[in-house]
């Protein structure tokens, strides 16, 4: 598929982890070196300040900064999408102006995730208000639906809900909900809204369905034989199916594990640079058993 | 129980709503006037900005200006436990920082509630750090046990290694797991730190187990049966039994009604002031079925 207008890539998207200095801070450096690397190692663009990115444990301010300071390192805006949903609507609006002001792709939104017992109405009040609020030229909003960490569900109807009432500026998914028939179902029936796996798993199957992509924390560690299934099945060819087997091999060696300690101690021992391996808690270092196939 | 050192009352303590502006501006001269109210009838003591007073739909400037707005409206900050637990550490240690410099009864804190998979280890580690980032003279923490929104649970022998560590600072919970055998065990197990309900349901069980009392969202509409019920325990009376009987069915007919707009729609009706409708999104308006018997 492909939408007009539309200025951030399709295709394989690496949700970037957020390097560390010894004190928490973000090391703005080491940051756009591994989103550089990234975008040489197949990567069509970034989703910076996602989950993986632990930007739910940066306040405000500092994930600003972080927008700022990789664009200051050179990376192009286009290819950055980044996440702007908190659970108030302030703090979204701000992240997300901030974020348009510096002319990036498109903005990760998850729903506001504390409250639970949330439907479809609540919501589409909360997208409402939001889009009341923030400057709507150019806006691509990108939903982030990752239900078993936000504990709330983009339902089939809200989505076509907001799409209906936000066509220019509901973009797209990223479903982390590791369902394939939910997403092969939106690809299906929203064909100007882009569908982005948040496995690779099923990265060719839902290319094959109409999807856009995936955004993905996992492909931070083989971003390159993501990208080879994509030009693959961007040239029509067959080895397209045996490179997502393999992919999808060792994507399912990860299963269960946390990811931000798993890929940062797997970058860490892969590089020889143990500042890899600050993480803030509630996050922790451990020793994942998978480390060596990786590193 | 009784501990020393410890300003914030025991007792029957309401988690206030926040009323609002039509723009969802809080309205302080509103929040004093309810927060007042509270205290005249029958409550010990405030929890403010927790899951009722819609906390987490505010911005930390937002929350800090309203603590600063009812403590110049002329509330006793003695009489405040204020919520602070956020995502991020930098923004847990900034409102609990300006909570103290305002001189509250306590903080209420929520753990970092986006990650899941999270042990007591990570856990353990987030308290460290905001420990070491706060000012620990005078602080007294409430731990905010919730899991139900949160997704996270504070185990026993987490709260064991927080007690160990830093006893003059851990000072009790609020435990709204509805989980009456772990709040008795709680209460039994370390008996300087105070445990309140979240359900008044519990209220003179767990006071008969050594228990503190009782935070809660829907003592916003019967603070005055609530505080019957404490009061006739602390005389020794047996009418505490048959006012808890009371107590706990009308409490159990709001089972199941998500309680933000349950009780602002009851406030609304019973006050004819439709200023209390106002909700911040997710949350939205709806006419709950039991209004009546409340208002």
């Amino acid at each position: 598929m492909s939408t007009a207008g539309l200025t951030f890539p399709e295709g394989v998207i690496a949700a970037t982890l957020t390097p560390m200095h010894r004190d928490l801070s973000a090391d703005i450096d080491m940051l756009v070196g591994h989103v550089r690397f990234l975008l040489e190692n197949g990567c069509n663009g970034i989703a910076l300040l996602g989950t993986t990115g632990e930007a739910n444990s940066f306040s405000s301010t500092e994930r600003k900064a972080i927008l700022e300071g990789i664009l200051l390192g050179g990376i192009s805006p286009d290819k950055i999408v980044v996440g702007t949903g908190c659970c108030s609507f302030p703090e979204t609006v701000e992240l997300t102006n901030h974020a348009m002001s510096h002319g990036v792709g498109g903005v990760l939104m998850l729903p506001p995730f504390y409250y639970k017992q949330i439907d479809d109405d609540g919501l589409f009040e909360y997208f409402k208000l939001v889009l009341q609020k923030v400057d709507r030229v150019g806006l691509h909003i990108y939903l982030y639906n990752f239900p078993k960490l936000s504990g709330i569900a983009y339902t089939p109807a809200l989505i076509g809900r907001l799409i209906d009432r936000y066509p220019a500026q509901i973009a797209g998914i990223k479903d982390s909900s590791g369902d394939f028939s939910n997403m092969s179902a939106l690809a299906r029936s929203f064909p100007e809204f882009r569908v982005y796996t948040g496995t690779e798993k099923f990265l060719l199957d839902l290319l094959n369905e109409g999807g856009a992509g995936t955004i993905s924390a996992t492909v931070n560690i083989y971003s390159n034989l993501a990208a080879e299934v994509y030009s693959k099945w961007q040239e029509g060819s067959k080895e397209a199916s045996e490179l997502q087997k393999k992919l999808t091999t060792r994507r399912t060696a990860l299963d269960g594990i946390p990811f931000v300690p798993l890929l940062k101690a797997i970058i860490a021992r892969r590089s020889g640079n143990d500042q890899w391996l600050h993480l803030r808690p509630p996050h922790h270092l451990f020793e994942p058993h998978v480390i060596g196939e990786f590193s």
